[in-house]
Order: structure tokens, then C-alpha cells, then sequence
């Protein structure tokens, strides 16, 4: 619909296997295939779609690494030209430094507009990546602008936030969770962290996670979009499939929450920049000897 | 327990009557009792809990308002005493300047210890109250440290955050949620916030919201505790009533998640104060004339 600001968004949800380059490309072409197929304007594949998660060690997440030059997102770049869709999608890179890390590229009509380099490495990707040091990006497509969180990142608050407060309109999160712990109920963490930013951001999330079993961590399969209420637009995929939803990118960039209130002209920040009072008292942890009575850090 | 860091939490779901001081001093009284007899240490009472919420006007407030030495918080330092337990609560306060504010108190054995003027006005509060100037505060009592965020407070990250950073056990959370739109299924709004403040942050939320009809607004009810992990450890209370818990502040101070995260220590401070990377390229808004162009803010 043309001067529309509506348009469709994607999410994969895979099961890419380790070490399986050849074949995981193909598993990604085909969701993209089947996203523009879904009428698309842009599809989110996982975190580490090209290689796997569950790296034996730092040598076999190199083994699996490659540039964005390489292969993976060379095929991304021509497909996203093919299918006229803007593609973001995590993976195992080997940086011009010689670094690895776990990246995520933006890619539209065949260009590769921002690789964004995960800051917040989760628990043995500490073993096998180099974090990124630069903020991370929100990039202008013909779908909108669209801001990147590789999983871990999108657990912190501050990410989100600069995102939305640099002009996103989409969260693109590709992410790869691994079942910790008994599931909260009744909405897994990976989902309560994706309706709360979208909420107090009024801005659309589109995660894709992935399924499956390697190597026995079994996946959360949290893929969703979730819409600048907090509400979820799309029902659990039980396993490997793609979820789309119609969004309107106007409503992300109507901040206005109620009649007299805008989520982030509301902001204190002169108030943000202080550290919390702290009030000290006598009925301190001395009552409690249990706990260290280490100082407020 | 003598030693240990277990103890009990209470919040009490009611609803205060608009202008009956008197009543709404009696209605907290016995949920603060009612709380001493569950073996709470700390009791949390709704937002505006003296006054009731929906003020005709700014007049009305003003004469619903009184100091922090006023029979309210008069009433409360001598319940706290009795009982041997903490109390936050919030009231319609008159403050020493003049104004009308939303505040909260925190009061112990007798004794006042923080006063917080809430933050972040929602909807016809900014025509009643002046928002505070000071960050929220951090309060050492004998039940933990306890953080302050009234209702609004809390849907920005960045209050839960600093309180969190500030060494934040529990964070108190009197709140007056007017049902607004078709709440968010599986879980209300004031519950997502709930559950992803206290898991991004690994803290205890405990949340006393407010119930019934008040000329003609309806109230969510949604009231909870949540532990650090974000799993929610008490019921809905379908009406006026106390929920508790028992909680264990060592939890709390250990922000580990995982064997090899910690999610304060894996911030990356020197990346949130820069704004987000934005990626300008041809395949912008020009494409969708139905959007504005206006300017990244």
C-alpha cells in the first residue's frame, strides 16, 4: 500500500546445526525465501544461524568464523536483492582484527549496511568471542529503522533504550536462549524481557530465537513480535518456522502513552545521571548478621 | 531464624476510599496489623493510600494532602513501632515548600527514614502534584535495603536500575494502576515491568497496587512479589488483601547469573553513555512517504 506506513515483519525460528556451514545456509535461504514469500519487508534470523551455539571450544568457533565478506553474508546480500527484503541475522564472524565475534549484519537490495558486534557476551561465548566496543546501530531501511540487540544485549535495559532513543522503530533480536532453569510461568524470561522493552519503549520487537536440541542444550524457542504496547502478536512456534505480523511503523514513532504522557519525554535523566539516595539508618544489617555487611556498592 | 537473610515481605492490595482520610488511615492500619500476624518484617502499602486517587481537581488534592508529620505518617511510626516491622506506603503529601506531591515514606521502629517524592507524573497527576527533584532513595533498615519507585517510577528502566546499582534488596513499588486498555495477555503491563526489573536486575519487586472503583476508574490489582529470578511468588489477589512471601535478601546480593555472568558487572557503562550508532542509507523513509522524516531525536 503505497504512503503506507505499514508493512510485514518476520521472524525464523531455526535449528541451525553446529559446524554444518553448507547446510545452514541453505536452512536460512529457505526462511528467507518463505518470508518474502509471506510478503515480508524484512526477516530476522537467529543468532549464529551460519555455525551452531555449542562451540567445543574457542578453536572450533574460529574453524566456523568467517567474514562478511564470506560466504554467508555474500548469499544474504544477494538473496535480500532477489527476494527486495531487508535481512538481519546473526553470525559467527572472523573480524578484520582476527577477532571472533558474534555479529549480526543488516543487509537491504544488496548492500550490507551495519554489522553490529554483540557487547554482552553470555556465559562460554566469553571463551570463544571478542565483544564489540561500539554502541550498537539503528539503521535506516526502506522497512523502517531498525535497531540490533544480539540476545545477552537485549537483556539490558540501557540497550534498549539507546536504541529507541536513537529512532528505532524495530528491535531486530537475534538470540539463541538456552533453557536455564524451570520456565517462569506464565511468560518465559526471554519473552518478559521483549513485551517490557517494547512497552516502556513503545517500540516494536521482532526476536528470533532458535529450537531444536545440540549438543544437549535444548532452546527456548522464544521468537515473537511484540508490538509498542507490550503485546505479543504472534503465538509460540513449537519448533523450526517462520512468525509474521503486520506492523505500523507510525506507532512506534508516537512516543505519546495516555493523554499527558510520553515514555521518553518523561525521562528524569538529570535525575539518571545521580547515583540513588542512599539513606543509612541504625536498624541496619547488624539485626540481620547473616548478611555481609559489605558497603553499597 | 537468628543469622539467617530469610524474612517475610507483605503487600496489601486495597482500596481507599477518595477523601476518607479517616477510613483509608483505618483501612491501612489493619493491613499493616494484619501483616505484623503474617510474620512480615516489611509491609507495603499502595500509592496515595491516605487519600485516594481520583482527585476532581488540583483543590482537592491540596485538601487531601498533609505533611510528613501529619496523623498519617504520625499513625504509621507508631504501628511500625508496635509491630516491630517496616512500612512503605505512599500518601498525598504536603511538603514543606508548599507543594503537593505523590510521595512515598519508609518508616521504621518509630521512626521516619526516607520520604520519596515520586518522579515520573502519570496522566492528571501532573495537574495535581509536583514531581521530586531527588533521585529515589535506598534505605538501610533491619529488613534489607529497601529501594522506592512510585508506580510510574517504575516503568523506566533506568529508576530500577539505579536503585539496583545503589544495593537495592527489595524494591518497594506503591502503585494505583488504572486498567487503560485491553490488559496484555498472559500477563498485565504492571506485571511484565514487575518481572523484568527484578530478573534484568536481580532484585526482589514488591508491588502494592490498588483495587476496586473510583468514579468510575477501575483498578488493575496488581499486586505481586517477585524474586530475583522474575518468577512471581504470589497468586492475583482478587480484591482488597495481603499477599506475602518469604524472600532471602542473600539472593539478592548476588548478581551471578550463570556461571559466568553477573548482570551488573557485564554492563558496559562506556557504551550506554554514547548514543546508539545510526546508519543512514539510500533505502530510507523515501520509500514510505507515509512517514515523517523527521530528524533521529
Amino acid at each position: 500500500m503505497p504512503g503506507s506506513s505499514e508493512l510485514r515483519v518476520a521472524v525464523a525460528q531455526l535449528a541451525p546445526r553446529i559446524g554444518d556451514l553448507d547446510g545452514n545456509r541453505q536452512r536460512a535461504a529457505s526462511a528467507i525465501a518463505a518470508a518474502a514469500d509471506a510478503g515480508a519487508a524484512v526477516v530476522v534470523l537467529p543468532e549464529l544461524c551460519t555455525s551452531g551455539y555449542v562451540f567445543a571450544d574457542a578453536r572450533e568457533a574460529r574453524a566456523l568464523a568467517e567474514p562478511v565478506d564470506g560466504p554467508s553474508v555474500e548469499g544474504w546480500r544477494a538473496l535480500a536483492g532477489d527476494h527486495g527484503l531487508v535481512i538481519v541475522a546473526g553470525l559467527c564472524e572472523l573480524d578484520d582484527d582476527g577477532a571472533v565475534r558474534n555479529s549480526a549484519v543488516v543487509i537491504e537490495r544488496g548492500e550490507l549496511l551495519a554489522v553490529h558486534r554483540k557487547a554482552h557476551l553470555w556465559d562460554r561465548e566469553k571463551l570463544c568471542f571478542v565483544p564489540g566496543s561500539v554502541p550498537p546501530p539503528v539503521v535506516q531501511t526502506s522497512a523502517g529503522r531498525i535497531g540490533v540487540a544480539v540476545c545477552y544485549d537485549a537483556f539490558f535495559p540501557e540497550v534498549m533504550r539507546m536504541l529507541s532513543l536513537a529512532g528505532a522503530d524495530i528491535i531486530a533480536v537475534p538470540m539463541n536462549a538456552p533453557v536455564l532453569a524451570p520456565p517462569l510461568e506464565p511468560l518465559v524470561a526471554d519473552l518478559i524481557t521483549a513485551c517490557a522493552s517494547a512497552q516502556v519503549n513503545r517500540v516494536y520487537v521482532a526476536q528470533a530465537d532458535r529450537t531444536g536440541t545440540e549438543r544437549g542444550v535444548e532452546w527456548v524457542g522464544a521468537s515473537v513480535i511484540v508490538d509498542p504496547d507490550g503485546r505479543m502478536l504472534t503465538e509460540k512456534a513449537p519448533g523450526e518456522g517462520l512468525l509474521t505480523a503486520t506492523i505500523d511503523l507510525a506507532r512506534a514513532r508516537d512516543k505519546a502513552f495516555g493523554q499527558r504522557n510520553d515514555v521518553l519525554g518523561d525521562r528524569r535523566p538529570e535525575l539518571y545521571s545521580r547515583a540513588a539516595t542512599v539513606v543509612a539508618s541504625e536498624h541496619g544489617d547488624t539485626a540481620r548478621p547473616g548478611l555481609a555487611s559489605s558497603a553499597i556498592a
